[in-house]
């Protein structure tokens, strides 16, 4: 199946550091990383995994390539609006949430109905069925833990 | 833009009897009820609305209209599976909760991303951001509220 | 399964006659009429069942329910963009193409994958697989006839 | 942007080869190679773009990456079904089909409405506004300069 895919997810400007953090320990244990391909979180994580080398795949809501950050070394241009968010989760196996709001908790919705392990960096959403983490390092390795 | 349309979103069994009263309520205040067009909560809430000669509108993830259950006058065959849970709550001015998991969750996301009122009938799912009701009136009373 | 439902695709606004005129002979002979829910031939075709009573079912693209014509009795809102081409072939027990572009074209793909008869009204697009018709009359008899 | 996409869509055991070849070019290019990531064509198109060290990645219409061919390094799992096939052309800088029926129609209308340059390999399906190949090399070598 090839290398590993993990999936970051999220929002909020005050979550980049975090989400960067978390970026660069999972390329650094040799995942690749999915996002949604835009900014804050998403651009966070993608430029995490991009600073130590790092592999990343950034999957987009509109119908242009030119939308992904910076930090995308595969783009998937989805047109399908919010239903990326099923995408981004689904191409994971597994997830972790950084920060976020009502979309996150789609995603976190939609990665519970297909069976991926939901890992929630705190402070983070709640949700039932999720697991959840207190550090960037924990989060890690508790999505490569299900991915394995 | 028509007649008001609510969709009726959730899953569980043992929530049936209160979807049906939520679908037969809306009916009878006039309201189009859209569902997922399939069992439990989405059959019974279109039962609700067709036990007072309301309108119901099934909107399914599948590529066959015959996977509708039998109270939906109008079925929607989407074709992209659980994405189609964004159309669902989409197609309604407003959205009630009654029951659910995963799916109903991903269902909530979507809908306060895409600025419609919430209303999650207890007990119920948690959420930041959507309103509480009581009772099927009270949650009907909300939704139609939202939606005028 | 309720009544039968015959999509009406195409666009052109040098077709919009054509499509009124199938759009009123497949409300007159008791079928609802499923498009897209904009402009042009979806417009056209709606109005014409509105004209002798029928019922409409309009398929967005987008995310507001405002944004279909005022001849869609029933609002479906996918948010899924060109994604949504597919919910309307699907969601016809068979496909009328009036004219048409490439969205035309991608709609009778997915009718012909999903095994729905698409009749070509003439003048009209090539494709290996579809049916032609030289009238409106011809089109609705031979959609009615697959519905059946 | 990153490296040039070139999606490559159509089916049919007896296109494998042609596919194949076109893979290889592509990826000798330079270019990574996009597919739908299941069988014939689209594992041909892969295999060739790995037989010379290229980039190859596979969108599914499902739910699970273990679908995906053993060709594809990185594995979008959409879960929209035929819609994905949006997906599939959407990341393409441009689109080469090869062989191909219904589903690749579908592909080419929607490539044609986001104004991605496609070009049909002969022999290849009708369709207004593509542009044809008679060779692999002619048909990369057009694609890619519609990318640049």
């Amino acid at each position: 199946m090839g290398r590993v895919q993990i999936s970051v997810i999220g929002s909020g400007a005050e979550h980049e550091r975090r989400a960067e953090e978390v970026g660069r320990l999972l390329a650094a244990a040799g995942a690749t990383v999915v996002t949604g391909g835009l900014g804050e979180v998403m651009a966070a994580a993608a430029r995490g995994a991009k600073s130590v080398g790092g592999t990343t795949i950034g999957i987009l809501p509109g119908e242009r390539r030119d939308e992904a950050n910076e930090w995308c070394d595969h783009v998937v241009v989805t047109g399908v609006g919010h239903a990326r968010n099923l995408a981004v989760v689904a191409s994971g196996d597994a997830v972790i949430a950084v920060g976020g709001r009502h979309g996150t908790l789609a995603e976190i919705g939609f990665a519970l109905v297909l069976g991926r392990r939901v890992v929630v960096l705190e402070p983070g959403l709640d949700a039932e069925g999720v697991v959840r983490a207190a550090t960037p390092a924990e989060a890690v390795a508790l999505a490569l833990e299900a991915a394995a």
